[in-house]
Parts: C-alpha cells; structure tokens; sequence
C-alpha cells in the first residue's frame, strides 16, 4: 500500500479522511508547525486516540509572516488562511508523493481552486487527494457520529492545532489583542477528536 | 450500516467510487435505463464481477426524449449528458437516501454545479456523495490499477452502459446515422469493468 500524508488539524474533518483513506493507503498525519506555539498537540493527542502514527512538520515561519501581512492589509483572515494552506500544501508535496487533508464539499476557507491544486500537483509531481470534498454536510456529520466522539472546542483552544493558532499568536505578539479581536472572527468553533469508535 | 445506492455504468470509475465506499456503507449498484436498448447488461456483468448487489432502475423515456432535443438544438451532447445525469440523479434520490456516482474531479461532463447538486439534496432529503470529486487522474488511475482490470471499449460497444448508449440509440432511429456521427464525438473511449483484483 501507497503512504498517504494526510494534513491533520486533530479535528474532526482530517480525522475523517484519514478513517476513508486507511482501507487503501498507509496512513501518516501530518501537522505543520511554524515554531511559534506547540499547538501540534492536541493533533498528537487526537492522532493517537485514532491509531495512526503522526508527525509534525515544521514549516518556514515566513509562511506565517506572510499570512500575518494579508490578513492585516485585508482585514480579515480568510485569503491568509487560504494562503498558508497552500503553502503547507506545497512544502508536505516536496517530501510526500501522494498527500490529502480533510477539506469538504461545503467548505469555504480554506480552498484552493482547480487551478492551484492542478499547479501543486504538476509542481511537486504528487497527487493531492481531498476524499471529504465529495462529501456534503450530512454525509459528513453521519459518517462523523459513526467513527468519532469529538469535542467542540473554540480557537483559542489548548487542543486545536489549526494554523489559526499560530497566526493569532503572531498577530497578538506584534498588533496586540486589538488586532486580533478585530480581524479574527468572534465566535470559531472547531473540533477535537477525542475518541475513536470502532465497529469491527 | 446505511445503504448507499451507487449509479452504476460498469466502467472504471463507478467501479472504484462503489471500491472506496465499500467499507463504510452497505453498497448497492444501480443502472439508470429508458427501456430503448438492453443497455445495462454491460453493467449487470461487472457488478457481478465486483461481487455488489445490482439492479436496474427504469428511468422516463421523456428524460432521454428532452436530452435528444437539447442535443439536437446544440448540435453537442454535453449539456443533453448533463441534463439526463441531473434528472437519474434526482430519480434515484426519490427512492434511495443515499446516493453516489463515479464523477472524477477532472470531468467535465456530466458534472452538475454546487447549487444543482445542494438543489437535489434539498428538494429529494437525500445524500448525493461523489467519493471520487476529490481524486485526479493519477490517483485514480493508480487506485484503478491496483483493484481493477478493465477493458477499454467505444461508446458503441456491447458492454457500455453508459447514458450515451441510449441517446446515441433513440438519435439514430429519429434522425438517422448522420446526426449520430455529427452531433457525438467522433471517437469516445469507455472502460468496462472485466474483473476486480482482491487484496486481503
């Protein structure tokens, strides 16, 4: 079987993929990590309960400055997060021949057009698969209630290891909590796999 | 485990979406036909191959009757394709509450727009899951290999049981031979599922 390296967030979503993704490939998960929280630890700890082997990749923090400048000329997060998504995308593509992550159907942010993942793909000569963006809400909360018991926890979470941590963290060192409230939408809630069901 | 009903053309990738869904939902294959041409057998011997309950779904002959027009009027077949995927779909939806097909996320056609696809999900309550929207074609191909053989066919082969089977069919005996061989693309490669490759 083919190692797939699934981009894992610790939440529900990249949990998700990795449950559809575990008949057909070897499973690895992956959390990027740009050395400014250890946020990659609820992942651990999620990844774990669900009993594929994990590993963090540490990406450039420039990635992270990056983002920290659009979000702050945009005024929101949206086009930073996407930003940051594709280039984490592109850094696990240089190492991983075959990567996936937990986007679906209905996501808004992040996603990448046709174009860019097309660009990823011809660029890094991987296959970047996203198993859940055929899948809509329901499909998705139903296969969730199967396999996962989730927490619902809020971004400032010490379990989510969203890139949002680290770049709320940058914001603040640099703009102060100000910033952050006014940028960061108010209210983000995100997901902790907490527990794994099995039906064998 | 829920029932997924996955439209079924005996080819690759409707093979593989029924492969990748297998572990997760309790599968049954079904083929759209008009009652033109026996055009499903193709499709029944694959399904058979694949060791996946099968049946026939009788479709309206006036959905293959307006798809005719369309193509007539465009003088192409792509929106007629399109229109037909939409209108089984939405059968198929009355009846099951979860769907499926074999869509790739480089086809072009039949491929139905978000809000078509969130418009039959709402008007019917059912599911519509595409588990190959988010693969390429080296990913496909790769999973593909490692699960199938199929055999390569035209669109006029014994063994197709795609939609254009009857179209091309109902076109011939309205129009004549000379409308087939303008309005369908000169040469349309298809697959057929020969036999399916266990692992276990």
């Amino acid at each position: 079987m083919d190692t797939i390296s699934v981009l894992f967030s610790g939440g529900k979503d990249s949990s998700l993929a990795a449950i559809l993704l575990e008949p057909f490939f070897d499973i690895e998960l992956v959390t990027c990590n740009f050395g400014i929280e250890k946020s990659y630890r609820g992942a651990q700890e999620s990844a774990a309960q669900l009993g594929f082997r994990h590993r963090v990749l540490t990406c450039d923090v420039k990635i992270l400055e990056h983002a920290l400048e659009m979000a702050m000329n945009d005024g929101f997060v949206n086009n930073a997060i996407n930003y940051i998504h594709k280039e984490v995308l592109t850094s696990i593509s240089k190492e991983s021949s075959i990567v996936a992550d937990g986007i679906r159907r209905d996501d808004r942010v992040p996603k990448l057009t046709l174009a860019d993942v097309q660009s990823i793909e011809a660029k890094c000569g991987t296959s970047y698969i996203r198993p859940l963006l055929g899948y809509g809400r329901l499909a998705v909360n139903n296969l969730v209630d199967r396999y996962l018991i989730c927490e619902e926890t809020d971004s400032t979470s010490s379990t989510s290891s969203d890139y949002e941590v680290e770049l709320r963290s940058l914001m603040k060192v640099r703009f102060g909590e100000d910033a952050v409230a006014t940028i960061f939408p108010k209210k983000h809630i995100q997901s902790h796999t907490f527990m794994r069901k099995r039906h064998e």
